[in-house]
């Protein structure tokens, strides 16, 4: 858990400004919780938050399942949707280019992988794909272990060359098959009520995702969540939760993207509690088994735009918030420098 | 209504966009919207969505129904806040500055005027508070009329100067009286569905703004738009009224903020229907009248993030949403231009 000590002189700070308590609602506690996340290193309270280098990072990875026909696209869509990032023609390329934020893409294990260097181009591939758990383990527990370390050192990185905030997103053909499983294997819950309509798939498309998840959810029982992990989850989700665990390590406030991240988010968080004080929760996908995630997280998204792409755009759009709660925290002007007198 | 030739053609290069169909949910129809009011003077479709110089422009007034005790501040604040957003210490300065945005305020007739002159203040004051609308009208009809018809020249001034996207924000104290009694008198509505707890009041206060709005409302029946909002208006909310009329004869978007604005674009919809088409709902007010007008508007607003403080903070929050929207719309690769293949 966050040291607490500054807690209180950050809620003073807040409500001395010239506005009714409380009134800027969503946005105080973000301001309170990024203060209290960079008071973490300070012996004073935090009277400026700083925001330096917002990053981006998308980590894209292939699923096996995608071969059972639950998406509806085929996993050769993954590569050419990398190749869209770093072409910037995508949604997300799009978002960091009006929201001032930097953009890394990862091949964290693609099926066919892409000719392309560049110092925002990292590949870190744990494989063409994972295999397709329908049948047996998306990978070994070794591989989704070097996926955390992989995921951590990346995140590292990018913090110790000057990132204070970061955004994880992600893509990948298949993946709120392993999000679902994911969530329901860890929570305990149905598969049917952790099962979505990823980015828009058929009724009966539907009902075969939850039978392929139920079954595969079945071998998970008494498993560590690392080896859920192996079991039913993908190479850019293993590498996102290693990524959570570095941004934890360092005190990095992460923003944190729809369904796929969030179940991402919710292993990190399983591994290691406090993840969660750094966790800022973007937006409420459409995607069912989001919002069951986002309960057992606790957590009250920034947006509801009824997004539903992924790619981390949800995260980005969210990042002008956070500029704006800083803004207020560090320049909106107290009652008493206003000469504001309310009673 | 908005000529709907290019609507078509706008929908076709929103969806050929590397995306799943509507997987910007909002943003989508945010694109729609902007790209077919900025196509009502082109022969083609609009293929970039232009951003102009984006201005915020805080309506200020005082109310003579502050001296009933239902407010948490006394009238002296609305001067008081009127200076603090010259010196740039507000929220609504804070956000203006993480999202580029322009800022004019308006005295339109606050208690106690300032000294202080800049292109960015102007001062068009109808009277220095209205009457007490408990009592009596709150201005004459005539007063009304003046002040709708230079929020009118206002907006038209700013728009031929170049903004062609504006936001409306306010300031006054016991304008969220004024607000439910306007909403109550045009909808129907009881006042005790309209009134809300302002910037925080207790529940004695409340059963009090309840008993005076439901009082003032009586007097409204079988009156016209413009005989209601001297009734029971504000010089800051009819100055709104004009300001949206003004907005949809230049076809130029405007951002509506929460309660306050959104009472002021209700009666604008209702004097010109048109007016709708060019309004972007910024965000969902924690005010109770709030998701009434909303509905009454049929507006789907994009932000929800508990504020309730005004002064156009929400407005100006949702610019980033608007700058994303126009960035795909123009920038975002087909699934021609990237060689994405779905199917």
């Amino acid at each position: 858990m966050l040291d607490q000590t500054h807690s209180d002189a950050i809620w003073h700070r807040i409500n001395q400004k010239t506005k009714p308590l409380g009134a800027l609602g969503q946005l105080e506690m973000l301001a309170h919780q990024i203060a209290l996340i960079q008071s973490q290193y300070s012996c004073d309270a935090v009277t400026e938050i700083e925001i330096n280098q917002p990053t981006a990072i998308v980590f894209a990875g292939d699923h096996g399942i995608a071969d059972e026909g639950v998406s509806i696209a085929p996993s050769a869509v993954t590569q050419q949707m990398v190749l869209n990032f770093l072409a910037g023609g995508a949604a997300i390329n799009c978002f960091c280019r009006t929201n001032q934020v930097a953009l890394k893409v990862v091949d964290a294990g693609i099926l066919l992988p892409v000719d392309h260097s560049s110092e925002d181009f990292i590949v870190q591939r744990l494989g063409s794909r994972t295999h397709n758990f329908a049948q047996q383990a998306a990978m070994t527990v070794a591989t989704a272990e070097r996926g955390i370390a992989l995921g951590k050192a990346l995140v590292k990185r990018v913090i110790e060359s000057g990132s204070n905030i970061v955004m994880f997103g992600e893509m990948g053909i298949g993946n709120t098959s392993s999000a679902a499983a994911i969530l329901s294997a860890l929570s305990g819950k149905e598969a049917s009520d952790c099962v979505g309509r990823g980015t828009g798939i058929s009724d009966q498309q539907w009902s075969k995702k939850v039978e392929l998840v139920t079954k595969a959810v079945s071998r998970c029982e008494d498993l560590s969540v690392v080896e859920v992990l192996a079991e039913v989850g993908g190479f850019e989700i293993v590498q996102m939760v290693g990524g959570f665990l570095a941004a934890r390590e360092s005190n990095t406030p992460v923003i944190v993207d729809g369904f796929i991240v969030s179940a991402a988010a919710y292993a990190a968080c399983l591994i290691e509690p406090t993840c969660r004080d750094v966790m800022i929760f973007a937006h409420q996908s459409h995607e069912v088994g989001h919002q069951a995630l986002l309960s057992e997280l606790n957590a009250q998204p920034l947006l509801d735009l009824s997004l539903r792409l992924g790619e981390g755009t949800g995260a980005v759009l969210a990042m002008p918030l956070i500029r704006a709660a800083a803004e207020f925290y560090n320049h909106m002007a107290s009652f008493e420098e206003a000469g504001v007198v309310v009673d």
